[in-house]
């Protein structure tokens, strides 16, 4: 079950935010969903064994961590508004140290990033990473920053950690998730 | 100069759809904005070298083309809705059979698929086709289809097009867009 969890430096906190600015008033969101997409879309289908975390470090009550399931989700299309709008839906919960759901597969929890590396043995996604292509086994849970790096106590918890690159480019978020998903499936599916 | 074609059959052709529906109102515009978000953008950069083309047969006066230039383009966000709303100002010009500018590095004019065939040698991206890594020289341009298979007046111009794979499932046209370039960048490119 791949796993993918995204740093929102500056995603907003709370549902206060216009699904018609998601990347003003609402903290850059529309890198957040379309990671959402790229994490779970397959033409007409789903990826229902992927899982993709959204932790969410803007104001006003950071942090806070959407989380989406493949295998559960429903309500959610492509575009950025749907994703848009299945996370603020959940950001109108009260949050608690464990998960609720809000949406039939989307649930929210008080926590950021360091909760997440307890639950997750990550490897994150980085330009100066080893090549994807010659990793073997391939990780199972990949983390990835929004268009900021990542802050110095961010660091800390991860500097540990494995890193792996998708390419010879700096690649957006999303557009890293793609490849990444691509080198998964070419390792587990047959040509038909 | 990679290029990239993309056909959006139900896509709106003139500029009055609503940039807060555009995968009901606009015909899956959502779909082409994300093309061109994939096509032209890397991490706080642009893809100067990319042409992107939207080939736009919905109602109400197909079919239109819509190009951005990457080398040229401004006033471009990575955001569905930034996309969609200079989609919408270039539909708003009196079609032509030659491009004209509307914003920079975006043009429109009258004409689909069978125009753009005359001035580019396509290679189709198809499930069916041959593994994009096993492929020498790589194309330098790029045909694909929206959420619908290409139509069978498409098919007879299209045919006998070479046809390249980018995977072992089925994928969006966005998506087959990254994993394309990325696979460019990785030839084209030195890792540092």
């Amino acid at each position: 079950m791949p796993v993918f969890a995204i740093i929102g430096h500056t995603a907003r906190t709370d549902g206060s935010f216009s699904l018609n600015d998601l990347p003003g008033g609402a903290g850059r969101m529309d890198i957040l969903c379309r990671c959402v997409n790229t994490s779970l879309f397959l033409s007409h289908d789903l990826r229902r064994d992927v899982a993709c975390y959204l932790v969410l470090q803007g104001d006003p009550d950071p942090p806070k961590t959407v989380f989406f399931s493949g295998e559960a989700v429903r309500y959610l299309s492509p575009d950025e508004r749907s994703a848009g709008s299945l996370i603020k839906k959940a950001l109108t919960l009260l949050p608690t140290p464990t998960y609720q759901e809000s949406t039939p597969g989307v649930y929210m929890r008080r926590g950021g990033i360091h909760d997440l590396l307890t639950d997750h043995h990550f490897t994150v996604l980085d330009e100066g990473g080893e090549d994807i292509r010659k990793v073997s086994p391939l990780p199972g849970a990949f983390l990835l920053s929004d268009h900021h790096d990542f802050l110095a106590e961010e660091v800390a918890g991860i500097e540990g950690l494995p890193r792996v690159s998708v390419g010879p480019r700096s690649y957006h978020a999303d557009h890293a998730i793609t490849v990444t998903l691509n080198e998964i499936d070419r390792r587990n599916f047959v040509w038909t």
